[in-house]
This record gives structure tokens, sequence and C-alpha cells, in this order.
């Protein structure tokens, strides 16, 4: 694999060129099955050269996990232009996007990788959801979300990560179909939880106010907002 | 703790006695928090023979969570009786009830305990999942789901576990509204997913058709699903 004449990388290079090479094997099969002598072999460096960078596999698998975890929460900001549906919908193809480059490692950390239950793991889990569920709110312009709107977009974000998971395996729907229905998953989950609270269900209203009517999505938004909505005095 | 004069018990008697006080333990508090030596007094025992029974911590922990599995599985086992919607709100109740028991446990495991990521737990989560899914298959009547339906009664088996942790954590918004919200999420997911499938549509029409007209679900099913649907021709 190496060449004989090869440039010598500095540290920093040589770590972020490892933790490229690990991300790309961690995300094409499980991480169990990578070895740290493949990473070596894929990087063009021997094993304890590897092992001068990182203490061990795991401590390479949470760095690859920082970097596809700083990319996924990139997925989630996308211009704040145009109608929330539409906006939800770039972000779906974003994150869709994400999984399919990533579908065997993101399936593996989300059922249960090699580092599923540290704490660096679920932190980095976890500061993704809440990156989205910023984002999100930011699209929605609202500062402070009641409990029930906050408890509506978190379990939102889950029903994402989860649908996710369910069609990488065997992809048996057509992905953009999903990606649609996520969005259409929204205003549906959105408009049940206004159902229940008059202050929440006038707050959507407000939120997606000048929703221009670019089809289905705001078609469908409008008539189930209504639907959960008390008559019109 | 001990009496003194305290009947023996047999062999499986006891274990079942410590799995029973090992789960009311790690049910109340997170699981990492709970020791040997809490359990053994709990029992009224000597930590020794704990460890005649079980030979450490995340066994009795895995026994433990297998009897809380069979529990939470048996909640989604309600009678064949009433319309679909009072039967997922039945199933909901008792399903909190259970997550209101072991609410630490719950959360515990969900994100992150002891044991998890070991094949053991993974497989009884999916145990739990799989049992919830052939239940409310049945209840709908279907023998054999399609893609899209499987994947919307999946999703949503997820989304009230979601919706469970997040309510754990502040309990901000009433437990009764939750267990209504998600029935009617069910009937709104459903609904979003028929629009894109004509034939899952009319499976679901055809699984509600006789749904007696109790009140606000049903009402919002069959608004739903009319407004999921074709216009009628």
């Amino acid at each position: 694999m190496t060449t004989g004449v090869r440039r010598r990388m500095g540290v920093d290079e040589r770590r972020q060129q490892l933790i490229g090479v690990a991300l790309e094997l961690f995300s094409r099969r499980s991480p169990d099955e990578v070895s740290i002598d493949e990473i070596a072999a894929a990087a063009g460096i021997s094993r304890p050269l590897v092992y001068h960078y990182f203490p061990g596999k795991l401590s390479l698998y949470e760095a690859a996990l920082q970097r596809a975890s700083d990319d996924l929460a990139e997925r989630f900001v996308v211009a704040a232009e145009g109608s929330l549906g539409s906006r939800l919908l770039r972000v779906m193809r974003r994150f869709f996007d994400f999984v399919d480059d990533h579908g065997p490692g993101f399936a593996a950390l989300m059922r249960g990788g090699p580092a599923v239950g540290s704490s660096t793991t679920n932190a980095l889990i976890d500061g993704v959801r809440q990156a989205a569920y910023v984002q999100i709110l930011s699209h929605m312009n609202i500062q402070n979300a009641p409990a029930r709107l906050e408890l509506m977009i978190r379990s939102w974000i889950s029903l994402v990560e989860s649908t996710a998971l369910l069609w990488l395996d065997g992809r048996r729907v057509p992905r953009a179909d999903l990606e649609r229905q996520l969005v259409h998953d929204f205003a549906a989950l959105a408009a049940v939880s206004a159902a229940y609270d008059e202050e929440l269900s006038d707050l959507l209203r407000e939120s997606l106010r000048g929703e221009p009517g670019d089809g289905p999505f705001s078609d469908l938004v409008v008539r189930l907002i209504a639907l959960a909505s008390p008559p019109a005095t």
C-alpha cells in the first residue's frame, strides 16, 4: 500500500486522515466488523502507527462519530427561505443523504454499536438531537416553546430517526416518499398536539401564517390545523 | 433484616424473590446506582448468597429485565372488544402505568443502562416491540401488512417509546392527555401513510369499518382518512 516515497504528514493532518478513513469503514460495515489492521491498511500506515495516534479502536470510533455528528447536525441547517414545509423537506433530503452514505454505521450506532451506552456516544447523539430541535424552532420563528410543542418536536425528531432505521432494513419504501411523508407527519403531529391546547393552536397558526400555497404540504397543514382547531366563532 | 426464624425457600422461589426485589430497586433508581449489597439487604439475605443465585449484577439485571419485558409485552394484549381507538387507548393506559411504575429504570434502559448494547438487552427490547406490533396488527384484523403499513406501525411504537421517555423528564404534560394524543397520532400517521398508497388507504378504511362513533377519536380517524384519500368519484 505504501509507495516508499510519501510526503510526511503532520500530527493533526494524520489524525484527520485516520478519522476520515475510519469513518468511511465504520459507515459501510458494522463497526464491530472493522479491525484496526484494516484501518491501518486503508490509511497506508502500520498498525503501531495507528495506535500512536489513537490509543484504541474505541477512541478512533468516537473521533469518527464526532465528525459524523457534526456533519449530521449540519444537515438540519438550511437557509431560512420558503415555507416551513419546503424547509423541512430540504432537511429530510439532507438527512436521508446522510443515512444513505452511512447506513450500516448509522444502524449499528442506533441499535447498539461498540461504544453504545458510553457517555461520549450518548452525549454526541443527544447533541445532534438538540441541534435539530433548535433549528426547527428557529424555522418556526418560535423562541420559547411550550412544553407540549417541545415534546411534539422532539418526538418527531425521534420518529425521523426510527423511520430511517426501519427503512434501512430492506429499503422497501421509496426514499423520496418517506422524506415527504415525514414532513406531513410533522404537520399531522403538530395538528394533534394543537387539538389539546388552544395556546399551541394559536401559536402554530401564527407560525404557519404566510405559508404559501405550494402544493400538497401546505394544503395538508392548513386542513389539519383547521381540523384540530375549535370551529371559528 | 432477618428474623432468625425464616422458612427456607426453594432455589427457584429464591431466584424469583431476588428478581422481584432487584426489579423493584432497578425501577426506582438508575440501575447503575443499585448495588448487590442493597439487593441482598432488601431480600434479607447475605451478599454471598445473592452471588450463589446470580453470578453478578449484570445477570440479575438481565433476569429483572426479562420479567419487566414479559410484563410490558403483556400490556399490549387487551380484549378484542370495542373500536380500534378504544383498544389503543386501553393499551396506552396500561403502557403508561408501566412507565409510571418503572420510570427511572425504563429511562436508564432506553438511554443506555448497564447492559445496553448487550445482545440480551437488545433482544429483549426488540421482543417487546415485536409483541406490540403483532398485537396491533391483530386488533386491526390484518394478517399481512404491506411494507408501508408495517413501517407506520413500527414507527408509531417507537414514537410511543420516545414520547414516554421525554415525558418522564419533568412530566410537564398530563399523562392522560398523552395517552389520548398518542392514539390520535396513530390515526394521523396512518392517514398520512394512506395518502401515499391507495391500497393502504383501502386497507385502512376496511380495517376501520364499523369503528363506532364513540367520540373524538373515531371522529378524527374518519376525518383524517377522508382527508388523506382521493375525493370520492
